[in-house]
This record gives C-alpha cells, sequence and structure tokens, in this order.
C-alpha cells in the first residue's frame, strides 16, 4: 500500500485466537502484503509484547477500542494510558457473524451453538428464527469456539465466528451475515512502541488525521469543560469523548478524546500546550491518518 | 429511613439470581425496611417489568451504572435513553468478593473456582496466592455460580460471590475480601416508570441533587463543546460524563452527562432550556438526592 513502508517483514500482535475479528482487522489495514501475525490470549499481553525490548517482540499491536453497537472496549483505553505506545493508524471492520459448523455436519443436525455471550446477542433474531431449540453454549471467544468444535469433531454444534475463523479451521460455514444489526461494526487502532531510534513502522499517507489524548483534570467544578474549551479555542473539532474511572479513587475520572487534527498543526500543537497548562496531566497517544 | 414514604410495600427488581451485588445495593438503599425483591435475568427484563402496566409489575428497578475499575455498565445507559422511566436515586456498594464453599467444603479440598470472568479476575491476587492450580471456571453470574454449587452438592468447587449470596443459598464463607482492590465500588441507581397520577416512592430529602441527562448532537464540528458549555454558562459542575453509540449509526454518539444541581433550581432549568437550543434532542433522566 502506498505511503506504508516496512523496513522488514512486520509482525502484528492481536487478542484472541486465530481468525478472531481482530486478526481481520490486521488484514484489513494492511491489505495483501504479508504481515505476521501473533494471537495472544489477553489484551494486558498484546501490550506488553509490543513494549518487550526481546528480539521476538512483534512490532505492532491492533487493539480493539470501541463497537458500534456495544460501545468501548474500557481495558484498552487504560493500557493505552498506562503503556508507553503510540497509535499510529485505525481502521474499522464490519461485524459480519456468520454459522459455522464441521466439514460433514447438516444444518438440520445442529443441537447447541456456541460463541462469546456479545455474538450470540448479536444475532438474537436469526436464532429465535432458525435456531429454535438449540442450546445456547457460551465461550470466551468466537474463533476459539470454531477451533474448539474442529478439535473435539463435534458434528452437533455449531459456532458463531467471522468467515475467516472458519477458512482457519477447515470448517463449513453454512449462513453468512446472521447479525441482527448489519451496521456493526468495530474500530481498532494499531500501536507501536515508543522507543529511541527505532521505527518499525511509517505511515504518514496525505489527508486528515486524528489526534487522541488522554489527560487528567483536578477533581473540582468546571475543570472538564474548561479543559474542552483549549480545543474549541484553537478551532479544533472534538470528535469523541470517553470517561473512564482513575483505580483507586472512585468516581474520579480520566479523559479519553479524539480531535480532528494532527500535532503537525500548529493550532492542534496550541491547543494541547493550553490543555496541559489547564489539567493535572496530558498524555498525547498518537496523531494518525483517519480511516473512520 | 427519613424522608422516604412508601404508600404501600414497595417492590424493586434487579438483574441478576437472588444474591447478585445488585439485591445488596437494594438494601443498601432501603436500609432494613421491608422491601419486596424480584430477581430477574437481563437488564432488558428489569426496564420492560418496571414499565409494564400489569398489577404485578414491580414498582422500582435496582440498574448498576458504573464501576469504579470496569467503567460504566453500557447497557444500562442505552435502556435509559429508550425507556419510560426517571431516576429517583443512587447509591453505591463496595464489591466485596468472598470465596464460598459447601457447608461440608474443606479449604484444602478445593479444585476448582467459579464465578463471572470480571470477578474471577478482581481476584487475580488471591487466586495466584492461595489457588494456585485451581481450575477457574467462567459462569455467568457471581451469585448464581453459588446456587449452582449449593443445588449440585459440589465439594471440590468454590464459588466467588458476595457474602449475601453464601447466605442465602446456606453455603460456608471460607475467605472475605479477597479482591485486589479494596476500592472497588459499584454505583447503581434506582428508576420508576414515568406515568401519570402514580408515584409509588417519593424521596425529597434536603441536601445536594444530581441530574442527569442525555442529549443528541447534531453530526457536526464543534457541537458538543457548545452543548456542555451551557451547564458552566449558568454555574452548573459537570460530574461526569459518557458517550454511547447510536445503533445503526457508526462513529456517531449520544452524551449522558450528570451534572451538579436540581431541576427544582432555576440555573439548572436555566441551562437544560439552553441545551435543547443547541441539541437535536435531550432527555432529563431525573434530579435526585446525590448519595456518592
Amino acid at each position: 500500500m502506498s505511503g506504508r513502508t516496512a523496513v522488514r517483514r512486520l509482525s502484528v500482535a492481536f487478542q484472541g485466537e486465530l481468525g478472531a475479528y481482530s486478526q481481520s482487522a490486521v488484514y484489513r489495514f494492511f491489505g495483501s502484503r504479508s504481515v505476521r501475525v501473533v494471537p495472544l490470549p489477553t489484551l494486558q499481553e498484546v501490550f506488553s509484547s509490543v513494549i518487550s525490548s526481546k528480539p521476538s517482540a512483534p512490532d505492532l499491536g491492533m487493539v480493539p477500542l470501541e463497537n458500534s453497537t456495544a460501545g468501548s472496549v474500557g481495558e484498552s483505553f487504560d493500557f493505552l494510558a498506562s503503556s508507553r505506545v503510540r497509535i499510529v493508524g485505525e481502521t474499522s471492520i464490519p461485524i459480519r457473524h456468520c454459522l459455522i459448523v464441521s466439514p460433514g455436519a447438516q444444518f438440520s443436525g445442529i443441537r447447541k451453538v456456541m460463541s462469546h455471550p456479545q455474538a450470540l446477542s448479536q444475532c438474537r433474531r436469526f436464532l429465535a428464527k432458525e435456531g429454535k431449540g438449540w442450546q445456547q453454549v457460551p465461550a470466551y471467544d468466537t474463533a476459539g469456539s470454531v477451533k474448539m468444535i474442529a478439535e473435539s469433531r463435534l458434528t452437533d454444534t455449531a459456532a458463531i465466528a467471522s468467515e475467516l475463523a472458519g477458512k482457519i479451521y477447515g470448517m463449513r460455514v453454512t449462513r453468512k451475515g446472521i447479525e441482527d444489526d448489519h451496521t456493526n461494526a468495530t474500530r481498532f487502532v494499531l500501536v507501536e512502541p515508543v522507543r529511541q531510534g527505532r521505527s518499525a513502522f511509517v505511515n504518514k499517507p496525505a489527508g486528515r488525521h486524528k489526534t487522541a489524548v488522554i489527560f487528567f483534570t483536578a477533581h473540582e467544578p468546571g475543570s472538564l469543560v474548561k479543559a474542552l474549551t483549549c480545543f474549541s479555542e484553537h478551532g479544533i473539532n472534538l470528535m469523541r469523548i470517553e470517561s473512564r474511572p482513575i483505580r483507586g479513587k472512585p468516581w474520579e475520572y480520566s479523559f479519553y478524546v479524539d480531535v480532528d487534527g494532527s500535532v503537525e498543526q500548529k493550532a492542534c500543537r496550541d491547543a494541547i500546550r493550553d490543555l496541559r497548562a489547564r489539567t493535572l496531566s496530558v498524555k498525547v497517544l498518537g496523531s494518525y491518518p483517519r480511516s473512520v
């Protein structure tokens, strides 16, 4: 893809089993380029592996930030705040659920359906209509449930997961697009470690950028509005705001904002300078090309 | 409790099995008064039962809004926005996890530990130290896992849940306060149906109030800051802000805010009047006495 230059074959970590929607996000972002995907069990491991100084550490991590139906992935915000990473890109993928069975299995033989509870609830209408009487079995991963069915050679159990998961485990997709809300999508960001003298990833296409910032305000009246007006005073549009609880301080919050602009623009830098003056602390998570 | 007057014995619905933390919140709010608790499987049923016109409908619902570690309960915000309910009160309870076993079971005989995955992850330190080698079994409810162990008379399996759940199912609490973060708390709001000529609940103690508002802005630059400054212009402090995705419109949001004040105060009413003029729509969810 033009504008993106790798100095060597990139490796990208994500949370989940092979075939997870996060892996689809990696492929969507890098197109057909050969990246090496590194599936890891938890988001915590994605962040810690990316910032690790081991030679085997992945170059980048692809992490989910928000789903257009379920909302924010709170854990990702907390790791962005606490890890030495910067956001270098974003992508979003439609969540297109498939009903997946073993190669020899028949639709009429399905008695159970297994998936992440969120995926099961996103297919409520399909299951009420075509899956009457099926036992719903909650699992901890969409792709993981395909893997489980494949390994156990179950023929009475279907999984709900991505088409990619069906392919990876050699299973059969019997129904596509069974989600209730066809607009449902998840936005991911690509993170790299903040480290001197190393930049595995160069990504500076022309066009509009977003800048992501986390800040902490004093716990006093008016502090949040005072902070947010820094952006409007410099003509910078606030695209999104998210409160996150501060650990150990119930009912106090940090704030995550996405603004329209890049730190390479003076207005954006000035707004962030003012923000530093009006808040307790500011962390710029990165300026990156908009894709959403 | 002074200032709270019931015209008859109140019934309060909550999501979860008997013994859920939501039930503890009901008891915390109503003290030792005799309320009837109505456990329901889903939050959706809590909201739909409260607004139901059936004579058997519960008077009120107690719903979790945010946890001081995990953050917001997105589903509750969405039901508040879409249901004909108003918030009439709030309470918060510490999340004090207990390790619960069958009456005859020994700590040394534990081989498995069952709970909601969030509860398991909140006790990571305890489990690493005292639960080495225990198989962790994720379940869909903390109290539900106690119920399951009680009904199956398991002696090799412990559950992580509230002390109340241990009592309700006649089980034994072997360890208390096993959560990593002892400041962890959940905030709940009490909702009643918006209905003419009926008010099951009167709750007007003196002291500070909060007002909860949901609004939708035009999807254009500056609209959010323009909306939020309505409050600061009238000297009303913004206590909290939350973005929620709009179903079917990926990457557009509604905003939930808590402000310091009551709609019985002119400044607060004026701020909301201005908010209506600067946004597409506003829903006042209620003014209620602060407890957090």
